[in-house]
């Protein structure tokens, strides 16, 4: 990491490019933000429908209640007037309770990064992709399926620098097992701030993974972790622990986030038929409940501190009990998570994903199915929009490919369509007779270059060229242009005294808790 | 295609099905007819804007004109009261005249085949998937790419009749180019009516070919040409050919559709760059004028005749020329094209494609941007749903695996979410404990065989048991799913007097018009 070495990269990295030709690096639309989705959301739920779940939900707050471990989350509940069951841990909220703590919770919230440029909104129908989060292994179709480890870890993150349309990293895009389990959070975090500038999620196991990861943003943006209260950097996920409990880590963590003013995305992993009934609309009540739950938690620590409803309702394969993503009913439930959320004034998080064993036809359209759901479902932020495998198990480089053709796809369809005169115009129409055609007119030739989007993975080319080329596939093609973005992949600038201001904290923390060597 | 065969091959086949285990068939879902979209469309014109294309069209149509070729279409164009240059063959339509004759196209309509079961509703939200239509070529894994044959457009008549998803066949899902061309769409007509039961497209290269479908329908329906006027059996598409000229043999098959009472879908093909000019704007305007013009002449022809409003709007490769499809443009049109068709209260074809060269990661997202878009749009019959590759040039049979499961994905997704108290069902939650599972609760035992959509193609076996069995991708099984749908295949029952009818036919129109042989 040392900046020596980077640079000497830097030069084999021009090298190369000077000999391949400077056209050849790979052409992407332009960083955008978070995008804008134009078309009304689709909606599945009538508004009965919608209301009938919110009142289920209320009644099992109110009458059943959720388990939470841990003294620090039930004195919490207790002390903003839950009823709280000591001996069990079961929390029970009576409806009015959760509807005034999520009424505090803002409807949109702006993140910034320590490129303030790379700032993303979570709200309204704004969208933002985010890579794969979490898998604990890696596969390329060169170096075949492995544990996840440091070098893929940053492979990965390179790939979220460079894709224009992944604005927000996921916690860690691999788990890399080969660094100590207690310190990893923070090498990763490290990593992120070093090779990358945009927003990622942190790992919210607990107060101190969390405490630390705010830490190490702080000094990457020169600013104190309080500068950062009422500005957020930092945002991770939570997730119940379905049906019903919420895990002491887990609430210790969203509780340090809001403490320090940072945002937590509350996700019960609702697999329907698993660990849901397995009628979707029970699910559904399942799902909103714990959200809710963990949501209301966050806002009795710092009223207004940002929080995300999320949602990941899938279902299991009843023959195997096996899960299954990208499934018809993911993709319903994703449409139905974001009204759900909006009912209740909320940012919402949702998942692209699916469940197959290699980046063929079905991964393609079990993501495309979750995606549609999330992207028309206003997913403000999608989790594993990119590189997601094997139901979560892989993080797959020619996946990551796929997947940002695809995001690059779905958001040039829904830019608006231009109707301004010199757009329509019919005059251009009339320049050609009947039967011919367009290829050198002039309004074609002010317009050939940008008319259209351009993909990166697409080939065009007739049977006969694609064969005496080799007849590769995309996945194949995948691979090749995987290496070509670690190539043309740019280390963003980084202040060596924001870097040194890491790395001291890091020492001294590592002396407090062990570097986790045997 | 003697009855004792086909009674070979169902013993054959009932062993086989024994042998293999009565639960190996392929399940999937039932018929259901034209599928609803519960969903409002997705709409990417503003009101301002359609209406800016609507009079655009008609500036086009009103100052400009579109070339008919054929004294039969010019004729009834002046007739009608446009302006013919009868050296050129330019056809002027005043605005009024344009909105008149449009205006007598019902809105919806029903197309019934030789089984009523099996009638589909063109008009409003009702969706209707196709099969490909026309490609020169045929492809699967077995046998390679081959020019299209009498065997294999058989097999793609026999994919179609068994997947309850596609309620229409395209026109010559194949080319059977081993047939004479001059008698070819009489054998492909009966053989739709022999090994099918469903609607499909007829031929409308020239009056003589549309009439002889039509007849080879009544006969199927044991119905009289005259009897199905208006109650119409047949359906076929005509292309415009882009920019502006509507060729011969085209507008004499819608002619001879419309005086038999049949109905005619009217398609530009337009691929923005090379057909129209590179603009969305534009390229929309001269879609909806060429689709328009021919409109206009099925209802000088007969007032009131079922017809379909057109779109197949993609762009080209703007640095090869090469044609592209599932674009975000491809898509994007497809949904404008809805906003149009419904502009003029006009039922909607529109298409699925993609421009790949194997049933790869490709096809696939190119296949589902397309359709997106037509299902999102209202395609009342969506052309080319199954089955197409390589833009067209090919019918694959492991695309048509491929497609069919995107298809049956999608149906499930715009399926209405079952709200009831027993479906919600807070107490169904309650019976789990925190933490614990939903497997085996009363709740998930009564439900858990049609709680969620069974895929045909997805394999959600874990990495292990995917590697010990084989390590197939969604493409490696296709190509054994097909083979067992040619199988598990049905031929339905047709009268023998029908078929003799339809042969007796055929034996005096070969006569008439020649063998075809050399």
């Amino acid at each position: 990491m040392a900046r020596g070495s980077s640079s000497r990269r830097s030069s084999s990295r021009d090298a190369m490019r000077k000999k391949r030709g400077a056209s050849s690096g790979i052409k992407q639309p332009p960083w955008r933000g978070t995008m804008e989705n134009r078309f009304p959301p689709m909606e599945p739920l009538s508004a009965d429908q919608l209301e009938a779940i919110h009142e289920a939900t209320l009644d099992l707050l109110e009458q059943h209640g959720i388990e939470a471990m841990g003294d620090e989350a039930l004195d919490l509940y207790q002390g903003a007037g839950a009823t709280v069951d000591r001996s069990t841990g079961m929390v029970k909220m009576d409806r009015d309770l959760v509807m005034e703590l999520v009424g505090k919770a803002p409807s949109s919230f702006k993140l910034t990064p320590r490129n303030p440029d790379r700032t993303i909104t979570l709200g309204g129908n704004g969208i933002n992709f985010g890579l794969v989060s979490g898998p604990p292994n890696v596969h390329d179709c060169i170096n075949g399926r492995r544990p996840g480890n440091w070098d893929d870890y940053l492979k990965l993150v390179k790939f979220a620098q460079f894709f224009n349309c992944i604005t927000v990293l996921g916690n860690q895009a691999v788990a890399p097992v080969d660094l100590p389990a207690n310190i990893r959070h923070m090498d990763t975090t490290k990593a992120n701030v070093v090779y990358t500038d945009k927003m990622f999620n942190h790992q919210l196991i607990g107060a101190g993974r969390a405490r630390d990861s705010v830490e190490i943003v702080a000094r990457g943006r020169g600013l104190s972790v309080e500068d950062m209260i009422d500005d957020p950097s930092c945002i991770g996920n939570i997730n119940v622990n379905s049906p019903r409990k919420l895990d002491e880590h887990m609430a210790t963590g969203a509780i340090a986030m809001a403490e320090l003013g940072q945002a937590t995305i509350v996700t019960p992993f609702t697999l329907m038929g698993a660990m849901t009934p397995v009628t979707m609309a029970a699910g559904l009540v399942q799902q909103n409940a714990e959200a809710l739950f963990g949501i209301a938690l966050t806002q009795i620590v710092r009223p207004g501190v940002p929080v995300v409803y999320g949602g990941f309702t899938s279902n299991v394969d009843m023959k195997s009990g096996a899960p299954a993503f990208g499934t018809p009913e993911n993709a319903k439930a994703n449409l139905a998570g974001g009204q759900l959320a909006r009912r209740y004034n909320l940012p919402y998080r949702t998942s692209g994903c699916n469940a197959s064993n290699c980046v063929d036809a079905q991964a393609t359209y079990e993501t495309f199915m979750s995606l549609w759901g999330a992207v028309m479902g206003y997913g403000n932020i999608i989790y594993h929009s990119a590189g997601w495998l094997e139901g979560g198990l892989v993080a797959s480089f020619e996946k990551v490919i796929v997947d940002v053709e695809i995001i690059q796809h779905m958001s040039a369809m829904l830019d608006p369509i231009n109707t301004d005169p010199d757009e329509i115009d019919v005059a251009a129409i009339t320049t050609v007779d009947p039967g011919g055609h367009f290829f050198g007119s002039d309004h074609t030739m002010a317009r050939y270059e940008t008319a259209f989007y351009p993909p990166i993975l697409s080939d065009w080319t007739n049977s006969e060229q694609w064969l005496l080329e080799g007849a590769q596939d995309a996945t194949q093609r995948a691979t090749v242009l995987w290496q070509r973005v670690l190539e043309e992949y740019e280390q963003p600038p980084l202040e060596q005294d924001r870097l040194e201001s890491i790395e001291a904290y890091m020492a001294k923390r590592v002396e407090e808790i062990g570097s986790g060597e045997p």
